[in-house]
């Protein structure tokens, strides 16, 4: 059976493939798989590669060059107090990446269990977190390593639909955490409401060790003039059914070089002082020079923000630019629906079930590369092979403009082979 | 009974007391408890703290700024390949901590094993380590925190008591690993011997995953002109019973700045692709822009030479100073021998049996803190109380030589109250 809605007299699938063969024809060389930022982002913080300069003391005296402080230096930790809701003196500036913090306190309650275990994680007979999809792969990846049970839960918009998450926790002892990336989250861009946060805070959990692992990594990167709220998480755990139930990260990777930011972490009173005796067997402390370099050159939260507007004027563009394309070449075809993040890194297209897969392989064969389909849902399984990530920052305009039409045109062509074979 | 040893008509003991009462009346406050960088150290590198400037491209063209890279940045590498004795490919740069490096190593082995484990560690019911001592209290702190048991291996001025090491590896499928500080070690400055090396490669161990932590700290700190040679040992593990058997680790906390160098970790192919694989999940990638800062700041190998020539011209006072105090203070006393390192950090003092920890006592009563007594062994606990690591490198030379002599003091008091009593 072919499909009756025949535009020119051409059958959609005969147009859909011969577009396609053009597209392939073209060679492109497209990459769309990584949250990176692109040069002219990293150019925005050229400054950080001349400081700190001569000077090498903390504001407190401390000669940033020596061993020590492995709370990290208080300005800098001053500056995301604020964006990341965690008091300056329960937030803790570390390494390059909050993802080795995140993967570090996962291994630490392995091996010896967070405040309020039992016992250690590594002698439960099973532990599993609840993982709001899509949602972000190397979080997926932590726990796939270490043989943590993956419990997917949907996400509805304003963060993953609480009724599914309050049962799981509730019903099930070896539920022991749930990933969440609250604002602009990876991949669908949503954040997540006032009540998701509020609920998160105060649902029964059967586990006492619970563990809330608020990645926060876009605290401050809007895209529109009207940034995102979100309710503050430890003040709901303070006041709500275990202050120490969340861990919060954060990091510059995206504020101002990728590979050399800085990581943070914060908590209760009770998380802090159980990470820092776990990492004081590991470091003699992070590089203080690296955070005095952020401090002098962020200056302070209003720096901050006057950064993040610039890296805004040079994201919008392209999330603009997505958002229109596809439009333009997919609204109305029922092949498609998309989401248009406020901020953040990402957006989340969805294309009819069991399609996502082939409209990747379809638009790497034409050199498109994708993040891989799966990769938003636990195991890189997702069930309705559906939902495709979609990373804007790194590619030029053009490149992303060539690539999103490009996408739309594998969209088409999955969309019509399956019309046409259905 | 009183001592029967008198000068000046005066009992030791009271004229001992008396110079410690002068001691403590001058109300020093003297640190030599760590192994820090004084800051006339870390002025050495003040270069790198406007590097790398506009420059932002490793040499292969890779943005050091973006996300990526895992085993570092090839021309750090390269640097640091020769004086590390680990070929450049299989020798990765990492964070700002070479202990934290040995410490996700344990953490690792823990819980997923190492190339030729049959099981995870943590699965084992039990694991040792080989402590040469005495040691470094760090690296016990990793075992002891991890529930590794430690097994005391005596230093004999060339290295560890191979004898003692062969026997206990190879009866014992538990001993997992030594910990070794091949060069200048930590605390008492012997290099180990070229044999030592051989045998470490070439020993039965009853662990098919034995794992020698050969923690070359000290690897280009030489205090005179004739650095010590040290036999190369992962080529003599490739020749040797297992190829698989060492991992090398270094940093440029002792080069460069303390809190703000480069880590590296290297070893035999299979090693680097398991660490490699497992680090995947923890990071995107080290700090390459400080690894660049580094690599243009100390050039090449000859580069990273004279920087350390310009590191022993500060250095080498100091520890000349408290030769020639401990000579003058306390030679011919019968109270106390030391080690005269050719490199390195510290010295190790040894006080007659029972005496260390109360000389510590009573030089910190005076203001003179000192490692405590024992954190040179296992548990912190020297079977003998004779070891005193020091530490010449952070006070400033007039301090050290206060502090020297008033240690000296201290032996003095404590050793004429314990003939007094004895």
């Amino acid at each position: 059976m072919t499909s009756i809605d025949v535009r020119d007299g051409v059958p959609p699938v005969d147009r859909a493939r011969r577009e396609y063969a053009e597209l392939a024809a073209r060679g492109l060389r497209l990459d769309l798989t990584r949250g990176k930022p692109a040069p002219d982002q990293l150019d925005l913080s050229a400054g950080l590669l001349e400081l700190p300069g001569p000077v090498y003391r903390a504001a407190d005296g401390t000669d940033c060059r020596n061993y020590g402080g492995p709370r990290g230096l208080p300005e800098l930790r001053e500056i995301f107090s604020g964006p990341l809701q965690v008091p300056a003196d329960r937030l803790l500036a570390a390494g390059n990446s909050s993802l080795e913090l995140m993967h570090d306190v996962v291994v630490q309650a392995l091996l010896a269990g967070v405040p309020g275990s039992p016992r250690r994680w590594a002698e439960e007979e099973r532990v599993a977190f609840l993982c709001p999809v899509p949602g972000y792969d190397r979080h997926f990846a932590i726990c796939e390593r270490y043989g943590i049970e993956m419990i997917p839960v949907p996400m509805t918009g304003a963060g993953p639909d609480m009724d599914a998450a309050e049962r799981l926790a509730g019903a099930d002892p070896a539920v022991k955490g749930i990933w969440c990336v609250p604002k602009y989250s990876n991949p669908s861009g949503e954040t997540y409401g006032d009540d998701v946060v509020r609920r998160l805070a105060e649902m029964r959990t059967a586990a006492p060790d619970f563990r809330i692992f608020w990645d926060n990594a876009y605290a401050v990167h809007h895209l529109t003039g009207e940034p995102a709220g979100l309710a503050d998480l430890l003040a709901a755990c303070a006041a709500g059914a275990d202050p120490d139930r969340a861990l919060v990260f954060g990091s510059t990777s995206k504020v101002t070089l990728a590979g050399a930011g800085v990581g943070f972490i914060g908590g209760s009173p009770a998380n802090v002082d159980w990470w820092l005796d776990r990492v004081s067997r590991r470091t003699i402390g992070p590089d203080k020079v690296n955070q005095l370099r952020h401090a002098l050159f962020l200056r302070d939260e209003a720096g901050l923000h006057d950064h993040m507007r610039r890296q805004r004027e040079l994201l919008r563009p392209k999330f603009d630019a997505v958002e229109r394309i596809l439009a333009a070449e997919l609204g109305g075809t029922g092949l498609a629906s998309w989401t248009t993040p406020r901020g953040g890194y990402f957006l989340a297209l969805e294309v009819p079930e069991g399609c996502a897969r082939e409209v990747v392989r379809r638009a790497g064969e034409a050199g498109i590369v994708l993040t891989p389909a799966g990769a938003t849902h636990p195991y890189g399984k997702d069930p309705a092979d559906r939902t495709i990530r979609i990373a804007p920052t790194f590619p030029s305009l053009p490149d992303l403009e060539a690539a999103i039409a490009g996408l739309a045109v594998c969209v088409r062509l999955v969309g019509a082979e399956r019309a046409a074979t259905g």
